[in-house]
């Protein structure tokens, strides 16, 4: 009988609270010691979001922050706080949909996202000074600076997924979505079938990185608040040099702007 | 230390050929067997769409179809076979986008869908006599059907997922979707959390049957053709006796027709 194919994923319990300037490497790899961990090749790290831009200190303080008149009118519109407006329009590209609570738009890296993935929840809020945390600024170069730091102090490279929450259209509910990769394919470029009149189809890609992006959201939010990073073993993706971008449809592409 | 939360999906091996009239309660529970695994409370069993519509013969022969007149208008916008473009119009609500090779629609389920969901691929075709594979009529019936089927076979009942793979606005690749779900519940529903001036946001809903269908499809995938069913441990999915319909945005809050 053949083996059956396994995918497993392992929540890295007890991960520290990330600060502005660690040295997300070097967090990891403790981690992974304290779970009795070592990395094997083929191996995928999915970070979250969240735990990236703290390290890189992507914290803006709202008082710094002047709204445009733009700002203003779309906060308006959006019954948001106009400051929080400005920078989800410094942090996009283009303004899709706004309703009152959410403004989804086009962010600067191209994923079209709610209020620009700015995050307001599970960050230590001083009253007195409210701030934000906006996304990585170069979600796959962090991935990559992962990758090399990880090789370096373990001797593999891992592959690594940066994932975030992101609401769909026609669908409720958020599911985890790739925002940035490194060492991987993010398609899964499948030989084009032939259909029953023996034409090529149109190719069937799956989206492995964004499945992989879920799959690991789902892990991170069945366990504590403080599980922010997921080994994944088995998932045999295709190794690559590439970033996310290709997971991104062209605007001339999409039927749905 | 807190124990890792773990996840495992196992693609089960060696599994049938499906034809219609197939007990597929029958044919998990062998292929469990033959797999050497025995159901556990919390298990959760994705099944892929093609498995189910076989079982229930959702094949259709082209040469049974006579387009109407809007599918013959349809079929020549979307370069498609017309009675190809009459099958999609007769599984549809409404026609949401055409371009050549693709329509998509709201499905009489409700997913948005390219083709209906009508599938060419992996079926076997009787060149003198064309056939496609529809979607199964009632996927949450499906889903609550074996459900039920294993319970009276192993003493235990699997939450079950049936998936398919979709395209999606914005971005590139399918990933799996749950269209149909039973013993579970399909959003996580989270305590509204607090915004930094003590406001509850709005609330986060993980839709959790869909990054499990995700995470099942990438096993899917990875394995040979012939793994239609993954195993699902670690899950801990929210029990409910509610289908999948939870997942499905209604039209009027849905910011991108």
């Amino acid at each position: 009988m053949a083996a059956a194919a396994r995918i497993e994923l392992i929540a890295l319990a007890g991960f520290p609270r990330v600060e502005p300037g660690d040295d997300l490497g070097q967090l990891v790899a403790g981690s992974l010691a304290d779970n009795a961990l070592a990395l094997q090749s083929g191996d995928v790290l999915v970070l979250a979001q969240k735990i990236v831009s703290k390290a890189e200190d992507c914290y803006v303080e709202l008082a710094d922050i002047e709204p445009s008149p733009e700002a203003l009118e779309l906060a308006a519109r959006a019954d948001k706080d106009p400051r929080q407006a400005e920078l989800i329009l410094r942090e996009s590209r283009e303004v899709l949909r706004v309703r009152p609570g959410v403004i989804i738009v086009e962010h600067r890296n191209g994923y079209v996202h709610a209020n620009a993935g700015i995050d307001k929840s599970n960050i230590e809020i001083d009253p007195d000074n409210p701030r934000v945390l906006l996304l990585p600024e170069n979600p796959d170069a962090s991935a990559q600076r992962l990758r090399l730091d990880l090789e370096r102090r373990t001797g593999v490279a891992p592959q690594v997924i940066i994932n975030d929450s992101a609401g769909r259209a026609w669908r409720n509910g958020t599911v985890g979505i790739a925002i940035g990769t490194a060492g991987l394919e993010p398609l899964f470029n499948q030989v084009g079938e032939k259909d029953m009149f023996g034409n090529v189809l149109e190719v069937t890609e799956p989206a492995v990185a964004d499945e992989l992006a879920a799959a690991a959201s789902l892990v991170m939010g069945q366990a504590a608040e403080a599980c922010p990073v997921v080994l994944v073993r088995g998932a045999t993706l295709q190794p690559a040099d590439t970033g996310s971008g290709s997971l991104l449809r062209d605007r001339s592409m999409d039927l749905f702007r």
